[in-house]
């Protein structure tokens, strides 16, 4: 791998990192990130189906010139902190074998993003690291950033509930949701949310010209969207659609609020909340963001419109999701759990 | 125009046809549909932008090899029903024309869909033959059979609304919508629905691999979905987005229900509400439709996940847009108001 | 599967069919196209991977309502005729046994193709059934309708292969291809030319918004398209590509003529050699066909732009590879040997 | 248009630059360069038609917080360079104004390309600056680089040219094309090439799951690549392709070479002729590029596919025609005039 030599760094990095399952879209991408990234150095990337190749032959738009390798979870690369992108069930024994080593870990899996283990198995079956079930800070970094400074066990976000709590949380925070009436987000997500793994599912033929609904009222992400946004089952409702395009996550939003006057008011409230964020864009009343806008980028883009007399507003939350919605984010939490500035090789 | 005389009737045509516009999606498919009609005549096909070229050059697909001519109102052809696909304002006057022939007019435009001319004037600007607002006969035939038998003048449904109130109506009639919750109604559509005229925001570039919203809270279609629902402007939220394809609507529609036990029944008062009815087609609950079923037909497609507990429903509901949307619908009404079989042609 | 009884036939069937391999792109089309055909009888719809599974559920538009069923070969229903879309190898014991029943064989794989034995394994590995090797009447029926009305078993000739050949058999015939030039064939093919089976390679996130070769020099339909054009190994050029569509085929075919005067002359060849075919459509010089023009069609168009001073054709053929490329030319053929009208349900 | 202090230079820049016609794909583009480049200063992005809007707001995704301005020929900005991305004939008076107050300018239309206006007049029309025709210095960095270093007006290539170039001139400058043979290109193109000005051809129902051929015999780029390989007309043949994607070109190019032994030695005669160059990256024999891996670039890839015995080679070229087909190459040559690393901002 004498290739990794090449990395363009920018003086000592401030850590030595591994990417575990770099063959998949969101490890790809992370290894990306990762090796133009001038402090973080790309000491291996692993793929147990793609060993031997090079990443570059995978994926060629990235420009990494690196030989994927296979995890030897007894002969773990000298390495300070880790990103795994590996399916929930498999992800747990991974990260307790890196976490045993003192290795900094940001997981990309579901493993550790619930708190409730019997919600966790009711959708992703047993577990794989027990021990250490519930001790992953869940990584949505615009709203645990403070306990996410000292993580060792990162869980990145979901796709869909990035983008949904981003929107909800504020106004939830704000207590001017009126729960009573129900939130609903109707969600839309390109193809590469579902992994490169082949299924007829995903294949070219049956994608193409085609848009459909699943996972209606049974989202495996919902769990996830309630633990964090507060709200309660019948409180939320979820739809997930299926678009002919390869990335970015678009969530159309419905709530009643109460008491809010304006529509600039309903702004200022998102403004407060995400004061300086440097990820989080919000539109002016009246314009809301396309995929167009997001794609290929870190951002979760925010905009709305609002009808004060029937206190209905229709939020729109856009954002990539293998970036913000998955490496992208992993990086910003590595960069802020190593001190480094938060969204170094991001922007 | 020669060539007419091969359209492959099947003994005396019940009506001679003259479709206005054809150069246009809807029109051109309306044209396409009346020429491989066993029983109409198609004896014009009319367009202002294209007169001269043949249909079959603008659209080899559809098979119709008539030369495009210019209607004139002072020299209208001897038929004796027309299918007119002009522009909202456009098509009212030239309503009024072939009307005062006698003939029997399917229109395509918003011109005689509204019958409160405030709201039709709000949206669509002056009415181009004010003594003919209000009479035409809203051609959604599943609701309005009876009336469309013996309509003069039938105004074809949006392609939005068909699908909104096909799903919505049921549930009204049958007062099982809680109104006072609201119905939420995001509805995503082909390209095509725009028309085929140039735009940037039609343009290729801008569209592929992009998806967006448009429309929110002051879509035009929402008054016609009101109107025809029986719901308040506050009752009915409705957001509009484009997807990166040519042809089809999908409606995810969420309504909060009261009185309903069981999947099942609410599956009774769709089936009670469509029995016999050939152009809607019902699913299994917990199965939805996509684009690709309706895609190319004139049905409109209906499934839904329900849970008791909550009395939640989200209905999907999918139908090509120049189909039962709008040319497909078209020639129902006309096969209808002609004495004919309802689906002939159609099928 | 009493559903069968709902088959819409115009009076006593001609024949009562299989069809094998029905849940694959080629065999789904063909059973859609012979359940809609008037004199033919759907008996059985067959798939080894989707029995039990309802046809209409694996491909809604085509609306066959047939359950699929496992093909057993010590028991074959009661048929006069069957098509076969097996992959090649597999195909070959099938129709063995098929042709042992004596039931008339429409294959739609590269089995009996060739008639070169060691040009066959080259590419497709051992045959499945040698002492049928060679046997089959090759199914280009504008060129070999004669041998074919006769045919117990007839080879469906590949998509490829079948629009360059009529585009280039015309011109050999007529002995103005200038060969010591040598002729390109440059491919372009959608998706569903690779089959159904899920694959990385023709994975939604891999083929949208790209476009590759493949198979340069070296893809198995060159030897079909040599041993029928009648041109040598080293006298054509051929290289396909991966269009990001569904469906079709289109060829640009650069050819060196002599003794040709004028763009008509060129015409007048091909005119003289497809006079009267139903499905072989010609272009003026000048024009040429796009791929809108024949998806979901059964046509072949050809179309070209000569220059006579440098003796230059470049001549664009445009297929529906699951069309003319496969399945309707394999009904085509069932029409021709079963003494039916050849465009039945075709057109 | 006080934003524009934002841009993230390093240090002093190297000129003050103007980019005229901003709001096209290729002039929004090289607005994007400049602004992210760290020597280059962005003084104006101007646009006749959109004055007034904000640059990030017509292409958020580049991150160019710009007002738009219009340029007034009689109170140019004070700018060492300009970047011109009008169209031709439009092109060359502006260019000539800019000129006039001594200002470098790399032109992006096809006014300065050809050195025989005959041949410039008859696709282009008449010339807007006669005195200046002819004195452009072709801008394909690769083959021009020397001239380009004192260039005061530079011709950027036509996108189609770029990449024909590219992979001809090697094997002309060789020797081993056999010219007598013919040389066939054909090109396959997203649909930006086309530029961003709404029209009937490039609206996304025509173009959605399409794909065309056009110009067969008559392209105006032809001449281009003609005149910088030193082919004659009738030893090339070009046919350009609409792709149903946004972005890429893609070339498969024919030739019959001579006295070439090995692959190897084919590969050697591009590695010689591309020695060092950091934008054409050179594939293994056996494998070509993709559109994937050029997109969004500014790299040309070629691989090639050869058979020793038949002489025969296939090559793929490919880029994105709005990189180094168009604003990428604008960059590298402006790079190259006024004495900065020629890569910078590029890779």
């Amino acid at each position: 791998m004498s290739d990794l030599s090449a990395q363009p760094l920018d003086g000592d990095p401030a850590a030595r990192v591994l990417v575990a399952g770099a063959s998949g879209f969101t490890g790809a991408l992370a290894a990306q990130i990762v090796w133009h990234h001038p402090k973080l150095e790309l000491v291996a990337a692993t793929s147990r189906s793609d060993a031997g190749k090079r990443l570059d032959r995978l994926y060629p738009r990235y420009r990494v010139p690196v030989e994927l390798t296979e995890l030897d979870l007894d002969d773990i690369p000298d390495v300070e902190a880790a990103i795994v992108a590996y399916p929930h069930g498999a992800a747990a024994p991974t990260d307790a074998a890196l976490r045993a080593q003192g290795i900094v870990v940001v997981d990309l899996s579901a493993d550790f993003r619930l708190r409730d283990r019997d919600i966790y198995e009711r959708w992703y079956g047993a577990h794989g690291a027990p021990d250490l079930f519930g001790t992953g800070v869940y990584g949505l970094t615009e709203l645990y950033r403070e306990q996410l400074r000292g993580a060792q066990l990162c869980a990145t976000p979901g796709c869909y509930p990035t983008a949904a709590n981003l929107a909800i949380r504020p106004l939830i925070a704000a207590q001017i949701a009126d729960r009573s009436r129900g939130i609903v987000c109707d969600a839309k997500s390109g193809v590469s949310g579902a992994g490169r793994k082949a299924s007829l599912q995903t294949s070219f033929c049956e994608v193409t010209a085609n848009f459909s609904a699943y996972g209606l009222m049974e989202h495996r992400h919902v769990p996830e969207i309630l633990q964090n946004s507060g709200l309660g089952e019948r409180e939320f409702t979820f739809t997930a659609h299926l678009l002919p395009i390869d990335r970015g996550i678009l969530e159309t939003i419905y709530v009643r609020t109460q008491r809010v006057e304006r529509p600039l008011d309903l702004l200022a409230i998102y403004e407060e909340y995400y004061a300086d964020e440097p990820l989080v864009r919000l539109y002016a009343p009246g314009r809301v963001p396309d995929l167009r806008a997001v794609q290929r980028t870190n951002f979760c883009d925010i905009g709305f419109v609002f009808d004060p007399e029937s206190q209905r507003a229709v939020i729109v939350a856009a954002e990539d999701n293998l970036g913000k919605g998955a490496a992208g984010q992993a990086v910003q939490n590595m960069n802020l759990v190593l001190g480094l500035p938060e969204t170094q090789a991001l922007l």
